[in-house]
């Protein structure tokens, strides 16, 4: 399938550049603004599914009372969002070129984020028993989805060399073992929903806290020695 | 109707310039990016579709293994909306003006994609009998809706020489080549559904990886033989 | 309320500077990326008005053919929404500082889009009796309130000097016609739906129409006499 | 957790550094990208929330006149939430770096903004009583939270340097005074609700104007005392 172009090898592979998103200016803009678009529209209807429902004879205060759960979720994966938001634009500004397997990886990484508003109405709606139990495994599982697509942007991107050259071999090392444990670390909180739903809801909160407020990676680029 | 706008000929037709979405700029810019706003959101309200309903006394667990072909449906109209963006970026990094006509094309091409998450929720809801077929028949109908409206696109603006100078002849060959394969492959994909609805489907998902994943065309541009 | 900004009287009206939308960078980049965002998600939400609902023992596809008119109301109003979106992009092209009355003014345009939906949804409902003509006169009225914000911006635009110097005064003339023709016809298509409501909405098509394929105002720049 | 990055000390606290949106270019150009778009989507979703329900052998008109305390709260949420846009868009052109904090601080904001359409439909459905109370109450609060929020990446991005040099005292002075009575103004408003609803509502309108249309802070920068 491959397609000659020129006599000499290309610097890169040279086929599927064609739907590459960007790839020919050198930078994978277009790409970044599309998932913005869709990681703020998926915030954004989250709100759709918090619903004050007002029994009768029952005063408002007394629904948003009941309703409390459904904004605790919303609040949640408002965060979740918001920080995947960020990690994304932390990646991308590493990624150089973009090629139609990254595209599909990054639709993946798009379509588990995009899923997140169901389970986070499962688990407002489920609070306890077996039930709560399920809705959070799959809250979990989606945010692990999320965390997974992560670890398969970066692996194929060094793969294919599509990040930008001159990368500190100390930051790289950083940055995979930080997606390594995030995968991890989500997948041991999915698990965790079978034996204690909401400490798994907890500890999802905090993972996404220490990846936003922890130790970044050391510096991406070694520089000179003294700046200016 | 058409409007003298100086003692020589301009060298593209003057009508309809000043609606043109940026065609004074040189480049179709805001085009893009109201087209991606649009497909973005279309490939996020689908999962305002996907409804987990629990019967009394069914578990959650239950209600969501009912909830699949909804969560397929989901999975298969995010592919293939984001292979259409990735199609439609493609597109338009080769095209150097807009003018109305254009416009209107890339609307229909919007419209049919904005109206995909109502045949995807149709689908979900119909899995066997003759409304199956119905529903998906209207799937394929929609994408062959938006194969065609890649073609008008792509032969308006050839005709109307809106494409940037320079393109080889031979991948400009290749896109008609695409273009007039991909509408009669999807028209085949929507007729097959009323024989065999699901094969009918998995052919969409096929079709769009090939698009994807396939031979590119050739080098848009004759570089120089030697690249550096 | 003025501020006194420096010794000399400064090129426009000082106060209001501050909220003003990317007038200190010299262009309304920020405002219409917002308003862009805006009527692409009007523009998408119109689907999700359209409901097939089948009936006991009623097929899919006559349901179907008992939502054609709300399919058919997506179709006039996603193309009205296309249109008013490159009409707003025409205009803010000519648009070279904001200040906060055109952001209001600017406000006041974009709601009357984002409430388009409604009346779409209504005229889908009521097809006949005086309900229609109900709906199609709030349909009409909020185009009219579309066409009636253009006016408002291009006339305070003007009156405060926000526009690019150099305007030709023969497409100043055309534009001011236009936009004058364009309240008019929109009210007179409103007013009509008090009669024959079905003609009001073809009217608004129509008019859609003429102003995106019809005669473009004279050129906006008086260019030098030979272009190169 | 502090990661040294040379020897010599940055100008600036060199943790967070990697997630931090931005940074690196010098603008926290993505961070408004994705605001806008939360905050375009928030804008145009609260037409969702406004409900023509007809009751039996009800004329439109009539329930269209039902409809109205909805239609006004769908006009006052459009309102503020065009006014935040602006407030957050002069506000982030004051500020040059964007570190990890200030993200979470910004998240607040956007989570604030998007959660505005469920008290939005709360106080449409509940226009007298106690109800009318509670829905203002949780109204007033939610934009007290805006407010609180902006103060919260004001004062923090002044403590960690984020904002751009130069800018003159008396600006830096006019813009905290205007922050805090902001907040102070919305807190009032909010504890009105407990007496007057709609006089509570009336003030948040009547504020988010005098904001937007009163006097703007002194000029930012100091310039020369002659503007050519």
């Amino acid at each position: 399938m491959a397609v000659p172009e020129g006599p000499f090898p290309p610097r890169s592979r040279p086929v599927h550049r064609w739907w590459s998103g960007g790839a020919d200016r050198g930078d994978p803009g277009r790409l970044e603004a599309f998932s913005d678009g869709v990681m703020a529209i998926a915030i954004t209807l989250l709100i759709l599914d918090v619903h004050v429902t007002q029994h009768d004879g029952q005063s408002l205060a007394h629904a948003l009372r009941e309703a409390l759960p459904e904004i605790l979720a919303y609040a949640v994966s408002f965060l979740q969002i918001g920080i995947i938001w960020a990690n994304h634009h932390a990646l991308f500004r590493l990624i150089q070129r973009v090629d139609q397997v990254l595209l599909l990886a990054n639709l993946l990484l798009l379509a588990c984020v995009s899923f997140l508003p169901l389970p986070t109405q499962l688990i407002a709606e489920h609070t306890h028993g077996s039930d709560a139990r399920t809705a959070v495994l799959l809250y979990g599982a989606t945010l692990a989805g999320c965390a997974f697509s992560f670890n398969v942007i970066w692996h194929y991107a060094n793969r294919q060399e599509l990040i930008l050259p001159g990368l500190s071999p100390l930051f790289h090392r950083d940055l995979t073992v930080r997606y390594r444990v995030g995968l991890a670390s989500y997948a041991v909180a999915a698990l965790l929903a079978l034996l204690l739903p909401w400490l798994s809801l907890a500890l999802t909160v905090v993972l996404a806290l220490v990846f936003l407020l922890g130790p970044s990676p050391r510096q991406a680029f070694q520089g000179p020695t003294t700046s200016s």
